[in-house]
């Protein structure tokens, strides 16, 4: 976790029904359930900010493991670009600062910068994630129990 | 939409299955889908963030009908308390300011705070949400037509 690496994850590809599916139960705004309103609104239908967020969370199971015990809060979180069905696009991942834990020495802070970015190259939705971790000895012994 | 108005979604219950089903699919950690690794780790089984964003998305829906085109971003999100199965959770919502958009007259931008709460009225996550919206003129408008 060290502060300018990167990492991305590997590419997926937007799922049509599942994302209507999502749609319907937690954000069932027309434009992203119903085809023709889709395209009135947007071109197509488009996804919510809540399941960018949830690729988002999804592909970070993708990335090599952290021992990440659980996230703080997010801060600058945009929605910059449409995210449509047939999109392909991966997260890019990079870790911005990282702090000790001031209760808890077997712990650190960590910030990371998460992009989700489409076949076209285009940032569809950034933000910076707060994570709680487990400092290196303690994952590494958590590891190797 | 009134800078200090606040508006309070109906009560949802928080789904056992619904909520492991769902952590499966886009947060696969232990303590979200196992109950041993739930209750070593928290107690017991804890939601995702996602989930939580994901509940007060649902629950935006239980509110008076606002003139939403779509959300721009979140800042300051926090995930302050666990939400557990069980648990029965209200959304807090408060006009913090609004602007109008300079590009287009017919429209705004529209900060509001939302609040997570649970039946201990512990404050669970919260977060502002700016989010672009038709003026009422237009509004009300295009609910005539």
């Amino acid at each position: 976790m060290t502060p300018g690496k990167t990492l991305v994850s590997p590419p997926i590809e937007i799922n049509r029904e599942e994302l209507i599916e999502f749609s319907a139960k937690w954000d069932p705004m027309p434009f992203h359930v119903d085809e023709d309103a889709g395209i009135k609104a947007f071109g197509s239908i488009t996804a919510p900010g809540i399941y960018m967020l949830a690729i988002k969370q999804q592909l970070i199971h993708q990335l090599p493991t952290m021992a990440v015990i659980a996230s703080l809060g997010y801060e600058n979180v945009r929605f910059q670009e449409p995210l449509r069905p047939g999109d392909i696009v991966v997260l890019h991942l990079e870790w911005i600062s990282r702090r000790l834990s001031k209760s808890k020495p077997d712990r650190g802070i960590v910030t990371i910068q998460l992009s989700l970015i489409n076949q076209s190259n285009q940032v569809v939705m950034t933000l910076l994630d707060s994570v709680l971790a487990y400092r290196r000895s303690l994952a590494t012994l958590v590891a190797q129990h």
